[in-house]
């Protein structure tokens, strides 16, 4: 064939003596020196965070690492039952249900708050999140990042997490909105709603400037964490076997 | 029905006001306290890891996130050409090639090592060593953490692993018997192999006294990261298509 | 606990004694007695189809199985080359690349068609058509199922399709809608292009009076068949390790 | 680059006007022609089934597609459940759960099947099955196919798989030196267990001459379709939903 191939990349490479990853040596600049949420951050961002971002960045991914018996913690557990053998397939069986009903929250909220300011006239917060609640109301859209099932009144991770981004010096306009919506959506909803942890998850990591589109990926990478310590659970308590025995042991068969 | 359903978990649980993961607040004690590398050992391991541990097992972390253009984050970046709407999906796709051959070295090594430790009857590590690669060879296995396609002398990130265990104290029976695996083995295959990355990781782990069983997760969660960055990169700078095109327009059709 | 639990399905249930399958007797009434596209047909629907249908649907199947070297077809293949061991690992890997851009256009299709029709005030296909690529077009949408990279004058499983769906007495008003559009949609368009062969399968499926939200799946069986195809070639004959040396050795490092 | 690129298939192709699939024109010789489980067949062995063999295939496909709430199904519906816009995740995350445990035992006896023939020095079926048992006893390994935890008699797609391969006369070795360890390994194991349904599968599938290494393919193909109603009758009559909450309601948190 005539044509070369070039296949670029910025990412990582090795020769008999190195390897070089984000243009630094890995061995030499990266191992011992550098943490794995900074590595992640950096390897999606494509530029290095500096600790205050780092510290917001891993609580973030704190935030959303495990929640109990979710139903993608359950799918995982229930594949490692079925394939002890294949872990891999087990983490990502957890993992293929983070899609937009679940771990989407995070990706929806930044999105929504992104889309919010692209389209802003003013930097009055309360008036741009007053027309949005509106907006999305009358479109008969939820607004993401609003109520919780289980935490009606509030969420324990929103203010806490709005405290670290406030002390890191990286209060901007995602979190400025979305504390907005705060307060102005009784006005609109006729009822209270607490601002979810999912919601200022999103809110916080776009105000770190990572790419709204690719926030799912970071629920993602924690809630790997978190299936690995539901995974870990399993192989020393295991209750899948009795997950799938109370199903099978109540279905009602109605053919 | 009768019995009384029971699913013990020792991770997380949350009620109106708060969420508890590891037995800890999560808003209060976690988020900003602890680090996302921190927590996922501890998730695994079931108890805090100290600082010196935090270092090591980020090291070995951030040394196997990424590796360019391996198959794993070819086949993740094709996925997402595919299906881009479903972020879960191409990470999945690229972890699920992390089995027996690519990622698998991590944990096969640290079981090798683990086994030939739990039947050692003494702490002569080069004897035990030595025997290993006997046995081994006798059976016509591979000796696993031994030899690398790329680095051929020396894998960089072996001995820099070996320097950080060594300086946060960490040092143990499984990284002493890996590096006698080093020094022994010509004398039974007759030709000089690297003690590469992946397999120092997995002595380093079980050093660390996580699970051999469980050891191949970290590869996963470590590469997870690396496919989110592979990820981001496809949408900046996208390649799929023109890894897609080059395989279709080289096809030679011999039914 | 107090309350009771039911788990009802009408698929599938065994005793002691026997299976139970879709009200069936499995070993008795189905098995050598029902096909395999018959019963797929039959769990979705939940309904046995007659003869003419499984002909028709079988088809479609057919159609769908394997288009050679896809993005999906590679991304099984570099799955397989990395963890052989899990064979489930490389089906799924390639199975989650059927997403919005290429396995999509089957729903996509029979939805765009269904919703047309459900709105339709009249059954003149061609000003239902006409007004349908009209708003599409108002819209920026493009028209799902028009149009071919490959087959840009006309792609060889329309007519096919079409004849089996008209000689069973199965060519019903999507398929009617569909061929419509390929009748109008130059008027609107400026320009004529094929009707696909993803397209009229959804069309297909649609007047099977198959559920338009699940006509993806339809596009993963068919494709799962292809895929252990590939999978079973490439451990006869295997190229992942070529694609994936033909990336690498073509990477240009740029960070 | 100087290298010619070639990657041979012998399964798709097409150009402008045709599609090959097979050496056959997909259109005019397969479309309507063929069915879908032949077209599997011929797809994985490389040559076209003749119609007894058809017969026998799908017997095994609809033998192995559903078995009601496995925990692949329930991993499959709490995946639809989180992520409903993703059909494509939740089959993978059921086609995930067959490994080793669940839908391995098809590969596995096939395999041991066919290690024992290869080893054949006679064609007694009974002394070689005796030999066998006693060796895998001896090993401590269990005889893949024999037992089932419902059906502790008699499983009820035995004797008909048997049935239908006698008829299509496709009663082989594999399925030969099967029944012979239903009759010999009382004398050994020193109690009676069944022939289950999914060892004869995996001797029918060896006698069919299909590659052993890929007999767990078809479990998998013949559990998409299963899944697909699985996720069809969850979208009809959900209860993933009162999966999950059975489970997080009975949680018992034991930090």
């Amino acid at each position: 064939m005539a044509e070369e191939l070039r296949f670029p990349t910025g990412l990582g490479t090795s020769d008999a003596d190195s390897i070089s990853l984000l243009g630094q040596d890995l061995a030499a600049d990266l191992m011992g020196k550098v943490g794995f949420g900074e590595l992640a951050f950096w390897l999606v961002a494509g530029r290095r965070p500096n600790p205050g971002e780092v510290r917001l960045f891993e609580a973030v991914l704190v935030a959303l690492a495990d929640h109990g018996f979710t139903p993608t913690a359950i799918a995982a557990r229930l594949t490692y039952l079925s394939a002890p053998d294949s872990l891999q397939g087990a983490l990502a069986a957890g993992l293929l249900g983070g899609g937009s009903r679940f771990l989407g929250v995070t990706e929806d909220c930044g999105r929504f708050l992104a889309d919010v300011l692209a389209a802003a006239d003013s930097d009055d917060y309360d008036s741009l999140a007053l027309r949005a609640v509106q907006e999305a109301r009358a479109a008969k859209r939820f607004v993401p990042g609003l109520g919780h099932p289980v935490h009606k009144e509030q969420d324990p991770r929103t203010p806490v997490l709005i405290a670290i981004a406030t002390e890191e010096g990286l209060y901007g306009p995602h979190l400025r909105l979305f504390e907005a919506i705060g307060r102005v959506h009784p006005q609109v909803l006729h009822r209270t709603l607490p601002l979810n942890g999912a919601g200022v998850c999103g809110a916080a990591l776009a105000d770190l400037g990572l790419p709204v589109d690719l926030l799912r990926g970071f629920a993602l990478l924690a809630r790997a964490a978190g299936l690995l310590g539901q995974i870990a659970e399993e192989r020393r308590r295991p209750i899948a076997g009795d997950i799938y025995l109370t199903v099978d042991r109540n279905a009602v068969y109605e053919p």
